[in-house]
């Protein structure tokens, strides 16, 4: 990555004073990371901040306002006074919801830092859009590279947390090199691996065990046990919403098994509907089985929402997935 | 850690022909890794080298005898001949089963690479010990780099497997920048790391999971949830050694409840007594705990072997973690 890429965002950075810092609806670890990291760039830099999401912070990334500000909208709420919008880890205004009307009413300029493939064709009038790197976070850090901006504690752990966040606690294939001496600049900077791990995953209800354990009961193995899926029902879901529970952990003990090349959560949601999320650990291409479903996402980890019944979402998707490991 | 330290093994090395590498019984991930990237220090240096541990390699580390041949010893075999014999990740022969009684027997020169406090004191008349380092493969590393040899993929690959057993996958609290950075340089040497998480820890066999919805099943809590626990009675243990199921992941979960700070694990061996595993997540000092029983370990990770029944052994543990807890 050149400075040239860089260079419109910092001349846009330079430039203005009053900055709106937004992301995707139900912000992920990299996206608020990279808010974080960004908010005190910009601070540094004596600007007007103000960070203001879709959605609130998740609980389990509540630490990061013991150092740093979020906000949320809800439709009606009166804009906060900027200049420009910068989106980080999306392109896109419909992704944002109501606060993606709102600022497409106000017409605000709006910038864009992403990792996503194609995220130059957005909504962005300046992007600064890198498909190689491994998380926005780490686009952010290279912002303060480009400035030579000392890279405060809490910013660190902005960028710490993009990091594992879009490599799973390095265990992705986009772990490289650079990854590892990135996150080991971090913690130099004042991150806290281990700590971190544990305000990220260890801050469970008890009754979540008992969730996973019922969860995994319900789980089930077909196509010579290259699938394996686990159906999550009504019951099942009121229980995960209720404790916050983040289902990720169901789908590791069957991503384990040696020869599933397909993992498959399905969950039944209010209105019936099922939510797929697909995992790929082989060479498949988890994409295009969702695209079949209407949804998207990245060749190793996809989604789609079905109108069925679950025993029927879990058929079709089963013979979706039975097509793509033939033509494998 | 100054060339100082290791200059006693480096003479020994520049001055002997044959080695012998070994570790102790169950050779663990830090163990073989460390092995591994010795062995090829040395053939690079055209030394003589044999791996002979007390245990077969176990079928998660299958991967390296790709690169690396591991033998193992049985009572009456013939030791092959050798100048030096070095023991990693331990320091005592006694470790070492009916493989340390032959080698005792036979007068071999000890040398004792290793990173546990008081290796010094063990059975090695050289010794490279640094009880800071996060791994013995660690050490070998800097072997490399007191002797400026090119580190190979295998012996990269040897590193990174020792680095990451001992530190959680960079999750536990001696994951320093240090770590950050030698994983790094290893990965720029050869090391996939999502290829290497895959054949570490992905290739189960498809009743894992029953075994882990079953053992999780089994869980409990006490001490207003500071305690949790599991009990792996003997049919979970027979169904567990048939699959080598890795135990570890059934404390995971309990380890994620945000107010535990002690997790137990319970298993009842085929003679009737309990293997206890003990793991800190807070302060406690779970090797004290495990001292009470007769056994050891680390502050944040020990065990032992109680000669009782299943619910007495649980009720006795839990009263020494109680007092533990108590006088925090």
């Amino acid at each position: 990555m050149t400075t040239a890429a860089a260079s419109p965002l910092l001349e846009l950075i330079s430039h203005e004073r009053g900055f709106l810092l937004t992301g995707h609806e139900h912000p992920d670890g990299d996206c608020v990371g990279a808010q974080v990291a960004l908010y005190h760039l910009l601070r540094q830099l004596g600007k007007d901040v103000r960070i203001l999401n879709p959605d609130p912070l998740s609980r389990q990334f509540d630490f990061l306002q013991a150092h740093t500000p979020f906000t949320s909208y809800r439709r009606g709420d009166v804009l906060p006074r900027h200049d420009v919008v910068i989106l980080l880890d999306c392109a896109e205004l419909g992704r944002l919801n109501d606060l993606g009307v709102a600022l497409r009413e106000l017409g605000s300029t709006i910038a864009v830092i992403d990792h996503h493939v194609g995220s130059e064709a957005g909504d962005g009038a300046v992007h600064f859009v890198d498909s190689t790197a491994p998380a926005t976070g780490a686009l952010v850090f290279e912002l303060y590279e480009h400035l030579r901006q000392p890279l405060s504690a809490a910013a660190a752990e902005g960028v710490f947390l993009s990091l594992v966040s879009d490599t799973g606690w390095f265990r992705y294939s986009n772990t490289d090199a650079r990854v590892l001496s990135l996150a080991a600049t971090l913690v130099e900077a004042g991150v806290d691996p281990s700590r971190t791990y544990d305000r990220l995953f260890r801050r469970n209800d008890r009754e979540s065990v008992d969730l996973l354990a019922a969860s995994l009961a319900r789980c089930g193995f077909s196509l010579e046990n290259r699938f394996a899926y686990a159906c999550m029902d009504k019951l099942l879901m009121e229980r995960a919403a209720r404790l916050g529970f983040d289902t990720d952990p169901v789908l590791d003990p069957l991503r384990s098994v040696d020869t599933v090349e397909v993992v498959a959560l399905l969950k039944e949601r209010f209105d019936g509907s099922i939510k797929l999320s697909l995992r790929a650990k082989g060479d498949v291409d988890v994409q295009a089985i969702a695209a079949a479903f209407g949804g998207g996402g990245h060749r190793k980890a996809a989604g789609a929402v079905i109108e069925a019944p679950m025993s029927q979402a879990l058929r079709a998707v089963e013979e979706r997935v039975r097509q793509a490991l033939a033509t494998e």
